[in-house]
């Protein structure tokens, strides 16, 4: 089994490596590569590989055509949660409050229906992503675009630490590899490769999550994406793939159903006369608390309180001072 | 030639009339009733009556299953204009601010690249497509869903007389029937039926807008849907449009190329350095002015300045406070 020695030899000489190389330099590193004692290594620092001969490896991962040789492994998780059903869930950066209100709205709900969220713990959308189905309680796997020891974005090192006690992070990269740009395309083809289907929701043009979408089509998995509004360059990219052919993604229903997945019952929170006033308000169009006011006829003191309680029920987010209702009411 | 009579006696009588009613009634209605005298009534109103059997009868919408008898006219334009290429632009009258300024955007850049506009007067969407139409100097259509004497809604009666001094305000609806919400879905046949392509750019679930777009998938003529964000129930019947099969429609040019009309050539105005600044943070999302001095360093009367420089060009829209750029640089 040499799954292991050609994934650190890539480390190495920082290749990008499926097939064995037939390189001399290959054979020699593989005859004095110690398997037993890098692995001693790994587990001492809570690390795990599991290599693409091991039954362990990921049964969605094994059908691309350039599958990663291993995988590497952190957190509590069994290496099996990799084969349960899941979903990736990615997007921009820089993603607009909508972006984020939605990828943290649909962790949450995919979650709670069951699916394991996968997405790339970068900022804005993969970050909110996973944060959603932390909310709900699930597991949820990030996949890195460089070595298993880094957190990358540092910014998000106590969210990889959250994601690892309840799921996975992984990835096809050894200890000690830099990120590198070249890397995150070889990332996005293993968040897609995990996952039955992939969700992009926010994209600007020729953004990174477009080319996920693209792994995901190759490999014959069900893209969908959100629609956003067509003056936002943040849903030109998700636009654009609603025009080639992607599935609009309206509700997390929608996702539920294209993967025979059954919606757990949710029942609505109770919600005072008040803040169902303002939530009825706001299925119309995000809005400020001042228009609100106006809006409902209702007084500053009572829109507020009916805002926190919302919040707090989880069916409106707030984003510079832009509050939306993020379970629409049909 | 019978046309003229059975839209009288439609009107008389309330009903609903495509075909000649094989009723002693309607007989007994024709041979009183003084086609020339009639028209002379009309003429002295500024009305006319185009018959299904005349040959300015609009071509397209002689290909419905059920064209109307006749349509009563007024305006300035020839009836001919009824020929030419047309998109209708339709949606829900309590429309957000994205819809409006959308609607008007498509409204614009459409009648600029030729064809005519069609709508039906109402509040909101429609009012926006027809001024947005008369804003590029194109001939715009209004379709009534009542008496051609009348204008409906009253606070359109401007709007109306705008759109007949350079287009047409048009009706199957003979002059003194009263607005009814039945004569509505019959009014959406014939927008859909004049319009080569429906677009539906905002509209709730179970909208008559949606009605219209059922009317033009019936008649074998595209639909196209603009995208809005899944948190608004104002674009909920938009997205389940999408979600059917409807066109994604993400700027004016889709339209253009699905009809095969050229686009026009449109120099971009040029902008100041700051304007240009403010122009590109509005491409990512939607913002006040505050969240613009924060997002570009810009003080609050160079983004002010800059705001009011991009509205004159018509590359930004405002309401309730909320900037959008509506013209997306991709």
């Amino acid at each position: 089994m040499t799954d292991l020695a050609l994934a650190v030899f890539a480390a190495e000489t920082g290749a990008h490596l499926v097939e064995e190389p037939r390189e001399r330099r290959f054979e020699r590193f593989r005859r004095g590569f110690d398997e037993a004692s890098y692995k001693e290594r790994l587990a001492a620092r809570g690390l795990r590989f599991v290599g693409r001969e091991e039954s362990g490896y990921p049964t969605r991962l094994r059908e691309l055509h350039d599958p990663p040789p291993g995988l590497f492994v952190r957190g509590d998780a069994a290496v099996e949660l990799l084969r349960e059903p899941a979903v990736a869930i990615v997007g921009a950066r820089a993603c607009s409050s909508y972006g984020s209100q939605v990828a943290r709205l649909l962790g949450r709900e995919l979650a709670a229906a069951g699916l394991v969220v996968l997405s790339g713990l970068a900022r804005g959308v993969d970050g909110e992503a996973h944060r959603g189905a932390l909310d709900a309680g699930g597991p949820t796997v990030a996949v890195l675009g460089c070595g298993i020891d880094r957190d990358y974005p540092a910014a998000h090192a106590q969210l990889a630490a959250r994601i690892g006690g309840r799921g996975l992070v992984i990835s096809e990269y050894a200890p000690g590899v830099e990120p590198a740009p070249w890397r995150f395309p070889a990332r996005n083809r293993v968040i897609a490769g995990l996952a039955s289907a992939t969700i992009v929701v926010e994209a600007r043009d020729r953004s990174g999550a477009l080319i996920t979408a693209d792994f995901a089509l190759e490999a014959g998995r069900e893209v969908f994406a959100v629609p956003g509004e067509i003056t936002s360059g943040l849903s030109a990219g998700t636009n654009a793939l609603l025009r080639l052919g992607a599935t609009p993604l309206t509700r997390a229903e929608d996702v539920l159903e294209a993967l025979g997945v059954e919606a757990p019952a949710t029942a609505l929170p109770e919600l005072g006369e008040t803040a169902a006033c303002v939530l009825a308000a706001l299925a119309e169009e995000a809005a400020g608390a001042d228009q609100l006011v106006r809006g409902t006829g209702l007084d500053a003191a009572s829109v507020a309180t009916a805002l926190a309680e919302l919040e707090l029920a989880g069916l409106v987010a707030e984003a510079e001072g832009l509050y939306r209702g993020v379970r629409p009411q049909g």
